[in-house]
């Protein structure tokens, strides 16, 4: 049994880490952060954990997280680089879920997260936690930067492509739909569900912080740069995310074929049979991410459809994921949950 | 066409009275206030005013309220109590959709606002703007406290049986449903799609602000002090209050008659057939409350089913049919708006 | 490890089911059935079952149903009732989501349900599946007519306070809320997004079929007839009821420990402290009936807020607690699933 | 005052039609009719027209239609290429709302729509409803084949590209979210809210019916055949329709420029400033198209966002606006309908 620690417990990633290691068979939490709400009992601010969580929420200060075998961090961009180094110096693993670690140039990443990195080194000894490309660095990293919601799904829809060289690399295009939990559990007028309910619309269209990490993702599975348009959009749901990426084939392929195979042996990513049309709510809480390929009037266009829950695959189920990996449990220690449907 | 004045015109209730009045055929919008976006505009807000409203915010304070024959107060309790005396003074009518005006108790209206009374002498000369009980005081005021969303759905739903003298009026039961726009557009974690979706809840149990309006309301009917027992809850919608009221009846009476007749000549109110179940969609964005009375299984308990939309006859709306009474138009001008359904 | 059949695989109870018994340590799903999809995959149906449910539905008259040791009908109304006996008499238990076998008197239950029974000797052996008041007879229970959703979730609001004798039970109120899903999933235009979305309205006022099953068990308790007024109302969401309840004291007591006692040793009814409002979300997915109790200014009005997820508590959660009891398996077992929140 | 006839007033187009024929100054509708709801009150159906509509459904055979001067035809595919050569001979104008008479191609029609067309000699005649293409020949029109929600949505967002010839129009891109009332008022599993609500999906990715109509109106405006790859998404709201448009550049453009100018006249498109995202929610009820056209990171991939309320500009809305044109009302008629926000 290991301790676990969850620095910002507050927020949409720390509730779903607690709902998932309630159940972990191997992890035990043994201190949640919040500097805000230090002393409060976690289940009062969330109801749905009462009789399954014991804890107080404490200050990130008080030794607990040293403790730790691992320590997750769930906070805002710009937290971890600053506190993860620490940790990691009195021998506790670290998973940071920010995006922090995720962007190797950091000069690159200065641009998109608008503040200098405070820690390069540890940038360098980061592993991308995304077990379908890194499984065998994840064992023993030290330091995992989780990937993003949308990068995960991106990605996972378009490595088989990408990595058997039968797509055209310079025009990808990634119309990718997600659920207003993306954005967080912040004190925003745009989440309320007057503003979000019922309605529909793009956003960061000129430039999404999620292109960058998935361009370096896709470019490492390239061997060189591509190009990408990217534009996600906010849909009137809690939870999912539902890319739908389009590459003109440079030659001909069976796609069904090489999706099945390149994901052969993972145990949560589902190829569909030809025809299906994965919904998000298939993946509804579970660490799951489904896909579907298509080729409209067998013309040169592949469109692939790939969706996660943006909380579980996307997020908190993902970094279990990864933990479960660098510990030696079972990859789907604590994941066996079925989706919610309806 | 009169000048009309609108301030705190970021909040729903002043966007409300934006899409009200861009087609009313005897009043123009003059100014639109804030004091946080002045110097932005209006449209660019709210893109769904884009072509409708040439306005800029402006600050309250540059005189163009002053210009107006009414000002419409959108804003949070406690503003317009400091500053309606200034406008009244200099002529202007005033029409508060906030709760400043509406209890005649100063007292009791500081308990439960929290906040002592900063123009007890406006609170007696106010007229609470709810036509169906005060069409003619309302012609000639010049200071209108535009009624709450709970107190409007509630009043209309039990007045004709409290009027008529037909029910134990010490034991009335209001259990009511709000969408999420009545919390207003405030940046507040509660209010977010992921929170308030797909969930349902009670709040404000113990006591709730509209409990003192409503009581003052009934018992004025009654002649004398009402029992009532308020919960209200949040429903994951946007717009619409549902109150289902219960009461219990001292003697017989023809129920249908008695509300189709207390309604006979009120445009507003719609008293619907034996049998029917009114949906909130079916007021949704026009200035209607609708009824349906039920005796079930025969008992000596009614039970009251009346819908409103919050933002309309609970709030914009209503007031626009201040307006029109105050300056003699016709009562339902601007104000033919349909219900959009689906 | 016992065998579970499944008749009427293809509504919410039925997918609801499979969710559960698929990660149930003492039970596995033997069969399926669906007269009307007999031969197609159960995973083809339903997505969310991909990867965790090997099944084909099948036709309920090939056998299988014989070889279980638990069969399930989660089918509409008037089917249990004709195909129960016959697996009874293979020795095959029985556990009816249906309401074939909820309401002693026989003659009440064909009224309401439009039907006259065809089993009214099975009516007397079954045991209503309430664990909470009727644990002991569960466990040698042949065949469990498991409880309706309002009627679940009201029961245990009130029990305490009818068992208690402290509150007057001829002036009893339940106003209820219910996600759209306890409709069934059936192909109805009143169920669609576009009708029910974004929408409140109540339906059933008149008489609802809940109403005598609720009666029968709080009259039960009272050992006597109770008076209730039953409201139900569909409310724009998923899963989920909340049920508001008015009772009079008729004494002075302590609710708060009243309820506290009551539930002590209940797993899966949680009484909240003290100014809680239980959100329907927080037992999203879990079988759990979370309640708040009221008395609001002090006054003799109790109010109960009383919430539960109507397709676990409500239907499939105690279907397979009831099992769970019946085969002598931990209470628990299969059912210590998170509430999904957000 | 003209005359109006609506055949199958049953739907959303048909009940939409009633919403903005209510207000509209010229015309009166004069029967509405439903051959399995004839005799009933339309306000009985639709409580939102209560007090607007004083008809009953009535028999389509029954001669009204006959007496109009316009019948609109809102009813499934199929049915109008039977019934609107009749009225057509007694001197009706037709507007279709189906897409009977939307392809020129009737065999490319049969292929799509799995029917053989009844009236090739009436797809000749008909004029195509998009008044921003076709609005001098829609003045003389006596047959007017109303455009699709999708059809309308993407054509305006890609025609000033197409027109002014600065795409590659081999390789278009159109990924489009529809709100859930596309799929019509029909008793269907796919559209109840437990299964479309709260999750995302495409549907029709190997081929969808606008196809076909949308490469139509775009090669017409190429002058020879385009490419398009159309993805079609249901999204858990109500109205509204997000199409995001994606095009490779052949040549340096002004894209807002051009957008400005191609659009200066026309009322209903609103161009939006640089950097917006029009919100579905911005036309909810309203005739209007908007559009934001971007060129992300300066590169030559121009994504244009459109948005349309599907009931409106993209059914009944505009089939008024083309009722307008042909009767030589003012465009507007009855169409200066606020859009609803929130």
């Amino acid at each position: 049994m290991i301790k676990v620690g969850i620095v910002g417990g507050t927020g949409y990633t720390g509730v779903e880490l607690l709902r998932l290691l309630a159940l972990h068979p191997e992890a035990r939490v043994h201190a949640v952060t919040s500097r805000k709400e230090a002393g409060m009992r976690v289940d009062q601010m969330f109801q749905s954990l009462r009789g399954r969580c014991n804890l107080l929420f404490s200050s990130p200060d008080d030794g607990a997280l040293e403790e730790c075998d691992v320590v997750f961090f769930a906070t805002p961009n710009g937290v971890a680089m600053h506190d993860a180094g620490r940790l990691l110096a009195a021998g506790v693993r670290v998973i940071d879920l920010s995006a922090d670690f995720r962007i190797r140039d950091v000069a690159e990443w200065g641009r998109w997260y608008g503040m200098s990195h405070a820690s390069p080194e540890l940038v360098e000894q980061a592993v991308y936690g995304l077990p379908e490309v890194n499984r065998r660095e994840l064992v023993s990293a030290r330091l995992v930067a989780n990937p993003g919601c949308y990068p995960t799904a991106v990605q996972l829809g378009l490595l088989p492509l990408i990595e058997a060289g039968v797509v055209d690399e310079t025009a990808l295009i990634a119309d990718c739909k997600s659920g207003v939990s993306g954005a967080g559990r912040k004190a925003e007028v745009g989440g309320l569900l007057p503003e979000a309910g019922d309605s529909f619309r793009a956003y960061g269209v000129a430039g999404h912080r999620h292109l960058p990490e998935i361009s370096q993702g896709l470019a490492r599975a390239a061997g060189g740069p591509v190009g990408l348009t990217f534009v996600p959009h906010l849909t009137p749901m809690i939870r999912g995310i539902h890319a739908t990426l389009y590459a003109r084939l440079k030659q001909e392929v069976d796609l069904q074929a090489l999706y099945s195979q390149r994901y052969a042996d993972e145990r949560f990513v589902d190829v569909m049979p030809p025809g299906s049309v994965p919904e998000t709510r298939s993946v509804r809480g579970a660490n799951l991410c489904r896909i579907a390929v298509y080729r409209p009037q067998g013309g040169d266009v592949v469109v692939v459809l790939s969706v996660i829950d943006n909380l579980v695959k996307g997020a908190a189920g993902q970094a279990v994921q990864n933990m479960n990996l660098m510990f030696g449990f079972a990859e789907n220690a604590g994941l066996d949950v079925m989706p919610l449907m309806p």
